[in-house]
């Protein structure tokens, strides 16, 4: 695979996946992992997701902003992963809390859009890595 | 769910998991994060993974032993995850060769069990974070 196609079907992965995995840091700078929802992508450029704003990751990013999406397949073949590692902005603006927000999201956020608990992360990819069987890319975004 | 229910609950996740997410640190101290395949486990203590000696994060926990692992399942309801952290041991002995060596293997280490390709790595868990719908909890290992 060249360039074009790696980025190609980095691009049709994040597309197709409901589920990341975020990488954040911990305190004493070791890293953890949850699982999210991908609320909407721009490309493999952003990522945006909805949270809780009491999740332990909001308070993790909000010290320190270095994060990671991860992104993967593995009920089909062959196997398929993509690392992205950028930056974390969290936004509790109007215009992006209304960008997210959904019907049925008054279900976990019972106050409306101005939920205290709402917040809106919108990661910012540097560089990605992309796997398949055969192939491991990295590639500056 | 009370501490033994969670650490049971927790348990039960790992030993029917054949995939995890392993969570390291790049040279910068970004998170990484890469599906890899479980190996074998000792229960919530550690986890063993069979991986190439030449993966990007086998030389990042060289230089930094920091990890953690990550567990989940959104196929079925409720969505249950399970964070471990910990540090990761890079096993190259005989012993810990032989331990995670199948057949089959050869496909992916064509020298056979010393083959300078293959590493073992043995996760030690300090403590777990275990998630499921309606329960956050964080234990000690």
């Amino acid at each position: 695979m060249n360039g074009t196609e790696v980025r190609a079907a980095a691009l049709e992965l994040v597309q197709c996946s409901r589920f990341a995995m975020l990488g954040t840091l911990g305190e004493d700078g070791f890293p953890h992992i949850k699982a999210v929802l991908k609320a909407e992508d721009e490309g493999l450029r952003a990522i945006w997701i909805s949270t809780n704003t009491s999740s332990q990751h909001v308070a993790q990013l909000e010290a320190d902003t270095r994060a990671s999406v991860y992104f993967e397949q593995h009920d089909d073949s062959p196997w398929r992963g993509l690392l992205l590692v950028g930056r974390m902005e969290i936004r509790r603006d109007r215009a992006s809390r209304e960008r997210l927000w959904e019907e049925g999201c008054e279900r976990y956020y019972p106050k409306g859009i101005e939920d205290p608990d709402y917040t809106v992360l919108r990661f910012v990819s540097e560089w990605g890595r992309y796997y398949q069987f055969g192939t491991k890319r990295t590639f500056r975004i």
